[in-house]
């Protein structure tokens, strides 16, 4: 059966807590809901893809401008790299991300905003 | 720099020749317009992602129902899995691939369909 992306958006209101809805070659797809700021962190051996769906998302970065994102746009953190994903103005953003199953939610960094095993969607 | 989807599709006009616009973790994000009846294939090492974005995409299969996709829906065809995508009516479709960069266009068949190498905008 195929899967309607923003319908499946409709199935959670967490924020911060990306749920899968697809895995392809070792990749996942997930979904999340994000409002306020991430934290600083990097995955050392995993690229990450970022897809707004609504809303801005802010990308900042140490060696490199803020990357901004609106609906249909994305942009591919390279491994290695910091980043720091973020809102503006209350607003609540919806977003796809890419990335290998092993990816850790906030890389070696361990928060309040780390959640160890995602859920499916 | 942020990647426009939408705004990619207007750099192309060929029909049935993927092209790239980003890779991550040896996986590759492509872009097609396609129009009429492609070729029965399979990846026999790779899962394909299909995620339309305008018109309406089917994929037939051997061995399950044909699966019908709007804009803003999406299907993973697992490595092995024959596949036959197809419009219907003269509608031109728009759609993403995600694959590995290995992946051959129209797995070990060879048609005029076939494309070697695929470009990247």
């Amino acid at each position: 059966m195929s899967t309607n992306i923003l319908r499946k958006f409709d199935l959670f209101t967490d924020q911060w807590s990306p749920k899968i809805i697809g895995e392809l070659n070792g990749q996942q797809l997930k979904l999340a809901k994000i409002q306020g700021e991430f934290v600083w962190h990097d995955h050392a051996d995993e690229d990450e893809l970022f897809l707004v769906y609504k809303g801005t998302l802010y990308l900042d970065f140490r060696d490199r401008e803020t990357v901004t994102l609106r609906p249909g746009e994305c942009y591919i953190v390279p491994k290695g790299v910091a980043h720091f994903p973020r809102t503006k103005d209350n607003m609540e953003v919806w977003l796809m991300l890419i990335e290998p199953a092993s990816t850790k939610h906030t890389g070696e960094v361990q928060t309040e905003r780390t959640v160890e095993q995602c859920e499916w969607i």
